[in-house]
């Protein structure tokens, strides 16, 4: 292997100290003069037709600089797709959940922003709702939406915002040819992402100039600025997204907002920047992940071949589409990339309720199918007397395989990760005691960046000063997973110049190029890959001065250590400042950089056709879990969790371990504690002392293992980082407890009460 | 010539509109959070050692956040050449002019700061003090500094900083061939740049990160934060200069000052942004136009024709050198480029007086000389018989001269100028009258780019979006000639979209690439040149992207109105925003370009060679005043002035023609009103009121003669405009005033009673 000097070894982030001395600045820390304190008036109902809206006192208020309702809007459509165009931020016609924004105001303070949103008067003729995915499409159901696209009108009357249905091979004959069949339906509940950070934005628009500068959390700026763009029917110049510290994303940040356009638009009207704060609770309601209902068969021959598999999968989706389209497309590619099937059907829903919105979260409706579909794995082996570790062997993807709709699966250390992650555990001495203790096993595939439609690669500028300082300008952003560190190492080891060395400037719509943005796992892959061909770029234009200083051929030299060295002969050279200088009197060093994965990219997700290559690079990952649960109470405690991942690369490990351990953290929460509780539409515990997340003394012992099998695309062979062991540890511990208990919980989170009633349940079986 | 969308058009300023709503921010428009006010404490001595300073006092006072002196800063001397580190910033040993700065306070608000100031006890023991130059150079005089550099040491006992002398062929064999020999004395005056704007810095140091932002009106970021970075020992990288908006410069901004010094530390210390504004006083206190003696000898045949010129230039420096080197090398480059010389001797002294400090100014040594030049030139005219135009016209450079220090000249529409200037104000019928109106003629060559010691050229960035509106990253400042609009229109016309849809961003060290700044009039040409290369290199490759789409040579595609067309069919092609789109999907269109002007970077200005190519082009104008002299008062008023200048190509001739009215009042004002007057080393009238610059209604009708040869390395053609007539309108207004009355007036400016009293002595010679 390579000597690389920085890549692979551990390395602190470039923003921790910022972050740690309190100097990194979030949104609510920005004091612009003269902000504005702006909020948002939401609906009492689930479900109501707005009859006035009347904001005249509001206005009087003293103090009150502005009051604008969707009238003041330019009355565009909000969706992520062109066919998913289904919300007006600010509606005037009807609103479809417990909280949605009707009106905002901008004030002087807070306490005057409050007293005028008591002040508009919504005049509100209450209708129907429907809460439940399954009620909802039941004929004579209310109606949520009267048409969102001809494309899905057919379901419309149903309230399916989204279907898809997709069948490879011959399903009905695979499940013949199955020697054990099986059908069992699985339940996840809502869940919201917590960041540690509420939502906030300010905007400042400058009215003359007719241009906005925004900051906000957000996971992608440039495409944050497409969306506010047409919102505020702007050139895309004219929408500047800043950077800014971000405390947390998982997905919850990919999208614009109706807080968003409020501030922009009272920013414009009042000429002052505005900032608008979300409470807790308002950051609950903005975006939960997708609660579904998963029917899965799943057919097997005695020797553990997986033969067929047949998904219906029904996703609540909440009062507007959202990213309805990927998380109910996207859990198509766990179920056809984790485990070899020769025949797939997959049949899925999108359905409207009269709940907030779901949209993007860690997995994106991986984790709840790969939750059912691990799930039924250990129930079928079970029936054919399989061990768990071995009927994922055997089925396990491999490297070199291409996928039923003709994705191709390059590098692969699936089969590593499954038996690191057992032997870890202590699988073998451990496993099917039944004595309320217990392990099992999760596992997913995940991908490295991802084609949805239109999309851009990623592209970063390198340039210099005289004393070889490097600046490093990337539309990439860090939601504080560490971006900004794997970019100037990246930078760094290509450059032979030490990272204090390398400022990162990123992240900004205005001063970087352009980035996809920081969802489906890209940012190594894509945006990482764009740093390192700036880098490489800038590195050949050193070498090139430098071979002309010293008459010697640039493939002859090397950049370590500051200096441009004679491979062989490392007392030979110069330093870099040298060659930096030299080139500023003559053509000075200017990287620059692109990198877009090989994909197909008329393959789309719900329209387009169904088959090509649709990442850049697959990972995979197994996670075991071992539990211990208390037979008088049900209560769980998990003792210890291993996540084994793929990850190409490690390109600074302790980055991925610390990864790894928000993981599988994150996944434990879902499997066996956290879920929002709802009355007809309203949120019951917004908040974290109800929510209950689980606590520090709540972990488990975890270990991270890293598998590299080094892929060909990836900079410097690395993939995504343990996106995997967040979705695979949800199944793993689900099966611990049912190697503990003999208990199925076929509906997340595996509270005590369910555990309790199940091994009471099964005690009566036995007994009876 | 090329047939051009928007070079050669009039084009309004793009920054124009926020400038007149208000929306442009200056440095004194920064409201910081935290942000603390930041005062100078300036001695009262013209010359004095410092015994003690006495901080205590004023750091108990209430409301002070720190208060420092020289012992707080690293004790790097400042100078803009390492020959010429001759400032300690805040000294401790001795004070050398009235003003200068010894100790800086943070405080709350400005009274507090005030006070503070009042509360610092400095004991100094006064020393004798000298404020001519000529008595300053006579043994005996009060020693200034010590020792600067060895290489002039043997100077610095006579109080000379900067030593120069450089001869090109035979000067006394030169007058020996002539038929008329004159040696005549000039002098001129201390005067001020009277920018609008008080300069004032906030700086906003990072202790943490050890970095320091710094916003201030500056003529060349890049070069600032090499300055700040060397006197605050940090890294290049750490320094990072901001832009904002500059009320104006003429040589002013080019260099660092105590308070910015002063502003960083004070930040470093309190942790808070600190703003240093100076009053209009200290503003003047900055820095001067050198006041000169200069000694000409000039030797002409009788047909005119230039056989020798002998120059002793004598400049005050004040009490540091500064640009001394610039101010007395420079104005042999206006000697040698503007009329062929066979023989010159030109010997310079930059003399340190107990005055504050002298810089850049307009010109930069090249006005003074060619007042001096011009009015000798007049002078011998008379002598032999010949008509000013004439002899111009006689010995006016041409294209194709090598000059005496072998520079070589390229194009030159130095003749029409002359031609063209003389007509417009109907030379051959006005002059020669002698009864109290006259007109006159001036002339001076420039630079554009020019080489002094070690010198980056421009580097431009250029991004875009999907809808092909672009973004243009360049190190360039625009201190409100118009150098952003420049910029953007020559991107405009090599992109082929509209100037609206092209952001600029420039003139911040951290985010835009290097640039030399906005000095030797290198912006359009050095500069505007990297520019164009970058747009340049954007458009290949959008015209790569659409010949691929196409299927047709590159070669075979223009960009137009926001197409790329076939050319000669141009109902052929696509929309540029399609082959960005499409560039997205493959390599994104990311422009670079650099561009440094083919110097001998070998030549030097006092150290180094004497001989080679300094400047990237030359460019040439001439000037015509007409006055009327009141007879009875002294009183001059100027009727009419033209200012003719080769400026190679106009890109935007209603920015060209502002220039030049902005030159020729500002040359005005210094022929015949500006003076800073004296007491012992004390500025009497530092303010507008008592400074006397022209008004209104003072200007002449002007006009603007443009001179375009096309100049084969400029941008589109172009050079620099009309710093030429700046100079060029001194020695007209004065050779009109000899014209109107047959008085020669030595010593600027040109006041009612020197020529009243001209005009007596003439009287009563011709009487007597």
């Amino acid at each position: 292997m390579t000597e690389y000097t920085l890549i692979g070894k551990n390395v602190p982030q470039v923003d921790g100290r910022a972050k740690i001395t309190g100097g990194a600045r979030f949104t609510d820390d920005l004091k612009l003069e003269g902000l504005l304190c702006g909020k948002l008036l939401r609906s009492p109902h689930a479900h109501a037709r707005i009859l006035d809206i009347d904001t005249s006192r509001a206005k009087k208020l003293k103090g009150v600089r502005a009051v604008i309702t969707g009238h003041d809007t330019a009355r565009v459509k909000y969706g992520i797709f062109t066919f998913t165009k289904d919300q007006y931020f600010l509606p005037t016609d009807k609103v479809r959940y417990i909280g949605e924004e009707v009106a905002a105001v901008a004030a002087v303070d807070e306490e005057v922003a409050e007293e005028a949103l008591d002040l508009i008067r919504v005049e509100y003729e209450t209708l129907p709702a429907v809460f439940d995915p399954e009620e909802a499409m039941r004929p004579g159901a209310p109606r949520i939406h009267d048409q969102v696209d001809p494309l899905v009108d057919e379901f419309i009357k149903y309230n399916v915002g989204v279907y898809g249905k997709r069948e490879y091979g011959d399903v009905e004959e695979g499940f013949k040819q199955s020697d054990c069949v099986r059908r069992e339906s699985f339940r996840t509940q809502s869940v919201n992402h917590l960041t540690l950070e509420p939502y906030g934005i300010v905007a400042r628009y400058d009215t003359y100039a007719n241009k906005v500068e925004v900051w906000c959390p957000n996971q992608a700026p440039f495409q944050k600025m497409r969306a506010l763009a047409n919102l505020l029917e702007l050139p895309l110049n004219q929408v500047i997204i800043r950077k800014v510290a971000i405390g947390g994303a998982f997905g919850g940040r990919s999208e614009t907002f109706p807080a968003d356009l409020a501030a922009c638009l009272l920013s414009k009207l009042t000429m002052r920047p505005v900032k608008i704060r979300l409470n807790r609770e308002e950051t609950f309601l903005l975006r939960q992940k997708h609660p579904v209902i998963i029917d899965v068969g799943l057919g097997v021959k005695r020797d553990g071949t997986i033969m067929a598999i047949d998904i219906k999968f029904t996703a609540d989706g909440g009062a507007y589409i959202s990213t309805g389209p990927i998380a109910t497309g996207f859990p198509f590619t766990i179920v056809e990339a984790i485990y070899r099937t020769p025949n797939i059907r997959y049949e899925s829903f999108e359905v409207y309720t009269n709940r907030p919105v779901c949209g993007a979260m860690r997995g994106h409706g991986g984790q709840q199918m790969a939750y059912a579909m691990d799930s039924m794995l250990d129930t079928v082996a079970e029936e054919i007397g399989m061990d768990p570790v071995d009927i994922r062997l055997k089925n396990a993807m491999k490297g070199g395989e291409r996928l039923p709709s003709d994705s191709y699966v390059r590098s692969c250390g699936f089969a590593e990760c499954i038996e690191k992650a057992g032997d870890r555990i202590g699988w073998r001495e451990k496993h099917g005691k039944r004595n309320f203790r217990g392990v099992g096993m999760g596992c997913a595939p995940m991908i490295s960046g991802f084609n949805m439609g239109f999309r851009t690669g990623s592209s970063a500028f390198i340039k210099f000063n005289e004393d070889a300082e490097a600046t490093l300008i990337t539309g990439l952003i860090d939601c504080g997973q560490g971006n900004e560190t794997m970019a100037v190492q990246i930078a760094s080891e290509i450059l032979g110049i030490p990272m204090g060395n390398i400022r990162i400037i990123c992240a900004d719509t205005e001063l970087t190029p352009s980035d996809p943005g920081n969802y489906a796992m890209s940012s190594t892959f894509v945006s990482g890959n764009a740093v390192k061909a700036a880098a490489e770029d800038a590195r050949r234009q050193i070498l090139e001065i430098a071979a002309n200083r010293l008459e010697i051929s640039p493939g002859d030299l090397e950049l370590k250590e500051g200096r441009v060295r004679v491979k062989g002969d490392p007392e030979k050279g110069m330093s870099i400042k040298e060659a930096i200088r030299d080139g500023f009197r003559s053509r000075p060093v200017m990287g620059r950089g692109y990198y877009m994965p090989n994909l197909d990219l008329q393959t789309g997700w719900v329209t387009g056709k169904l088959t090509g290559q649709r990442t850049g690079a697959y990972t995979f990952g197994a996670v075991t879990a071992e539990v211990e649960v208390d037979p008088e109470t049900g209560t769980v405690r998990v003792l210890k969790a291993v996540g084994a991942q793929d990850v190409g690369f490690a390109l600074n490990p302790m980055a991925v371990e610390g990864q790894n351990e928000g993981s599988l953290s994150l996944g434990q929460g879902q499997a066996l504690y956290e879920k929002i509780y709802w009355d007809r539409g309203l949120m019951l515990n917004p908040n974290f002392l109800d929510y209950q997340p689980p606590l520090a003394t709540d972990m488990p012992v975890m270990e991270t293992v890293i598998v590299e099998p080094i892929d060909q695309d990836g900079p410097f062979g690395a993939k995504e980082a343990t996106e995997t062991t967040n979705i695979a540890i949800v199944p793993a511990i689900l099966n611990a407890i049912y190697d503990a208990t003999g208990v199925r919980i076929r509906e997340l989170p595996a509270t005590p009460e369910k555990i309790l009633e199940g091994i009471q349940q099964k005690k009566r079986r036995e007994d009876g």
